[in-house]
């Protein structure tokens, strides 16, 4: 954890580097700090996943929309506001993004931010330890 | 919100439509009404999304087994008897898409409904506001 | 249900046979038995989808990170027992299987079962007759 898994409509692949769209996600996560100052998220535990999707239909289907659905899981236990400072954060990256095509296209966008309620975690691999002491989220 | 993701193994995109299945789930959804007979979904809100898996291990492997996955995950809120009433009409949507395949070949589909628990949830883009003053959902 | 969706870094396409992995979790799967010797899963219900992500940005960037996200659905009810079985059991067959990745490279791997808590559930299709009057699950 945390986990930010990207669906989007694959029309959006031609028009907008969706690749830079995860970078600049992840490294607005790797500088949120809580209220007492520390990073939310350990830098090995930020993943952000993208996948356009092979077949979709959008709303009425009258017209070429696009469509993108960030879902972000979270490590329980954080604040109302730290999901809201997360939320707000990623929601500006989104948009300035997508700014010259929310300008020019059809296109919805969703953020959520889940809770994670998983009754198993394993974290495995070599990832945290790479970037030290961090407290795993 | 809301949001339809369709799981599917691979095998299926050679011998079904997956394209007109997202329509014909999309179509189902905008035509649904609640126990007051409005909408259930908003037109600028219905987003069916699929996705063949690039790799899969269905049951024992023992033969040509295709599967499908299909998830809405829906906003807060909604009577039980509005998830059934969407639940049995995408269901029936379901089974009159692969009725020829299920009468001839090994295949699994599994169809849930999620109600939402997100803790931060953001629409952004243009697309509720072309279809003018519908209750977000 | 059960469904095992695996979300990876398409690095690990080129270094790992993701597809003997679905299998290997999925014969995991098979065999593991609950608390009175029964199987906790299925064979018709052992479901394992993999999808390497298309773009993806993990940790800092400043290196070739992989990463796979494994989490298992299941239904409902079963004991804490079964699902740290099912999760010890699922942990050591993706230990096994990247064991040479994870003396090799950056890789981290994340493993979580969640309970389903859908509000609508239809299992449809002939791969549970198939394999006989199991129990769904």
């Amino acid at each position: 954890m945390p986990h930010l898994v990207v669906l989007y409509t694959a029309n959006l692949d031609a028009e907008s580097d969706i690749a830079a769209l995860c970078r600049s996600l992840a490294d607005a996560m790797l500088t949120i700090r809580d209220e007492v100052d520390r990073p939310v998220f350990p830098t090995g535990g930020v993943r952000v996943l993208a996948y356009p999707a092979t077949h979709s239909a959008i709303a009425d289907g009258r017209d070429d929309y696009a469509f993108v659905y960030l879902n972000l899981r979270m490590g329980r236990g954080r604040s109302d506001a730290v999901h809201r400072r997360v939320g707000d954060r990623l929601t500006a990256v989104a948009n300035a993004h997508f700014a010259p095509l929310l300008a020019s296209r059809p296109l919805g966008l969703t953020l959520q931010i889940d809770e994670g309620s998983e009754t198993f975690d394993a974290k495995l691999g070599n990832l945290h330890a790479r970037f030290g002491a961090q407290r795993p989220c």
